[in-house]
């Protein structure tokens, strides 16, 4: 396999900033956008105002709404367009797509409560071992600044050898993991626990508790991945813990803030309004809440995010009901 | 066993706060210090002034500069002095020792790359299964505070049980791990990952990068943890990841200071002078380095910290090393 080419699907921050580290290494990038203007600016200003403000795009990055084309016209395809959209843009795709495709989109289709690598293979005409999964802590702006950047690509191991060696750039690090399932469970989760981490900030509890939450999140990851059929292992690398202490100890993450503000006494839906944008770990607890039922799970921290969001619990009460259970061994 | 009174041994921060803790349960607490200053300060006052202002110390604290008597006279001994201090202070103990004593120093004892549990077993007349290890992500002020804490206890379960009934309490949660090798490694190591993130904050590498070295750090703890017989999973719970999340991104740890100021571009000298305290990740990084080349093992970023810290490496080649090396597959 040799590649030339790649295309990245999403052109908000996360899709524009892959493709400017791509366009370090690939003679082509194409770059699909649904929004004529967001594409149009990007050809015709080398910038992507709307959602990458400031970052000057290489001149072999081409913006394009024809989604077809891109399919078509490249030997990679990257996703990264928003995960509760993946399988209505995907569905236009009606001819076989014998090139790989990586999901470098976060999170849990809601509604099926599938993973993204599973949309993709029951919308497209593709071979299981062509999907890969990229995952890990990586803010898009600092990533289209070139600053170091680590994070796991997972999927069939020997195609997934030439992708590393294809992608891999010196500011934009990828570690193999066959676990494409495991990959995938940290994205979604850690907006949860980020959610969590938010409140306690939020209601001043300091950093020692901060730090035993992300710590204990961490664990619930592991078990949402055994619920998947994933390792729980997986989750200890750049996908589940780098992404969850990224999201849960930096300032720019949306569901850290929501969580900030339900601590400092809002109520969720002034905290919603005050965002102003999506927050996916809303969704995503919901997701967590029917899994838990369904498997006869525990997840404690998901659970006390889910009884503050939708049944009225004070952040405080939460915080009794964890310090308060039954001591115990520490599984890991 | 039935435990009346407690002993703390070190009249720190972090004693005095786990004294002001056990208070809340033990009848009698007992803490001892070297100071007579800080041991009159304490009874008379309610207040280790030099080492934790401004938190009034129960009534049932009871300092005392008579290590002898503290041993002889408490139903469990918690041992908080300086680690490279501790087989000099325990030395003075000459008869058997037949309760619980708990190490919550941190850190290896640098002359014989020895643990504080192997520490306390040659230095005491005491039988392995009394000796526990407790750690995890716990800034003492926010402890003394009553702040939610959450810690692991290492050592043998069922004598663990019960210390851990005796000792949990609503603000401060211990959480059991037999595994007492494994969970004192993180304390120790943890120093060094904090001096690497802290290079890399001053640098301005940016949230990925942290959050990247953080994880990979992770991974060198666990395999630190194997060379001295501990599991690596153990690094994954509180004493190892929990207390590296804390350590490596809060703002109060010495090291990770340490770290930003070289990372700024000051000299190792310069750094540590303006610090003004000892950086133990400067001590720690050294006895890695012996334990790297007897165990044939790589650290990569305890390696190119000890490059920095003792052969005169920037800071930025530092970083370029790890970037290039050969992409690999994510171990974990």
């Amino acid at each position: 396999m040799f590649f030339k080419s790649i295309s990245v699907i999403g052109s908000g921050s996360w899709g524009t900033a892959l493709a400017q580290v791509f366009s370090e290494k690939f003679e082509q990038v194409f770059l699909w956008g649904r929004s004529e203007e967001v594409v149009s600016n990007i050809n015709e200003k080398r910038e992507n105002i709307k959602y990458l403000k400031g970052i000057k795009l290489r001149e072999n990055i081409h913006a394009s709404t024809d989604l077809k084309k891109v399919f078509r016209e490249s030997d990679i395809i990257v996703v990264a367009v928003p995960t509760q959209h993946i399988r209505d843009v995907l569905k236009d795709i009606d001819f076989p797509v014998d090139k790989p495709v990586i999901s470098a989109s976060k999170g849990i289709e809601i509604d099926t409560l599938k993973l993204i690598s599973d949309v993709i293979f029951e919308t497209l005409k593709i071979d299981r071992k062509l999907i890969f999964a990229l995952s890990g802590p990586s803010f898009a702006k600092e990533v289209a600044l070139g600053l170091p950047t680590a994070v796991t690509l997972g999927g069939e191991i020997s195609i997934g050898e030439k992708l590393q060696m294809a992608l891999n750039t010196q500011s934009f690090r990828l570690y193999l993991n066959e676990d494409i399932t495991g990959v995938q469970i940290g994205g979604a989760v850690k907006n949860v626990i980020a959610i969590a981490t938010g409140a306690s900030d939020g209601l001043g509890l300091g950093n020692n508790a901060r730090a035993g939450l992300i710590t204990r999140g961490l664990y619930e990851m592991t078990k949402v991945a055994k619920i998947f059929g994933g390792k729980p292992q997986t989750l200890y690398g750049l996908s589940g813990m780098g992404d969850l202490v990224l999201t849960a100890t930096g300032e720019l993450s949306r569901n850290r803030k929501f969580g900030f503000l339900i601590g400092k006494g809002l109520s969720v839906e002034k905290a919603l309004e005050e965002v102003g944008q999506v927050v996916e770990g809303v969704k995503t607890v919901k997701a967590l809440k029917k899994l838990m039922e369904k498997n006869d799970v525990e997840l404690p921290i998901s659970e006390v995010v889910y009884r503050v969001v939708y049944e009225g619990f004070s952040p405080k009460e939460a915080v009794k009901i964890l310090m308060s259970r039954q001591p115990k061994k520490e599984l890991l």
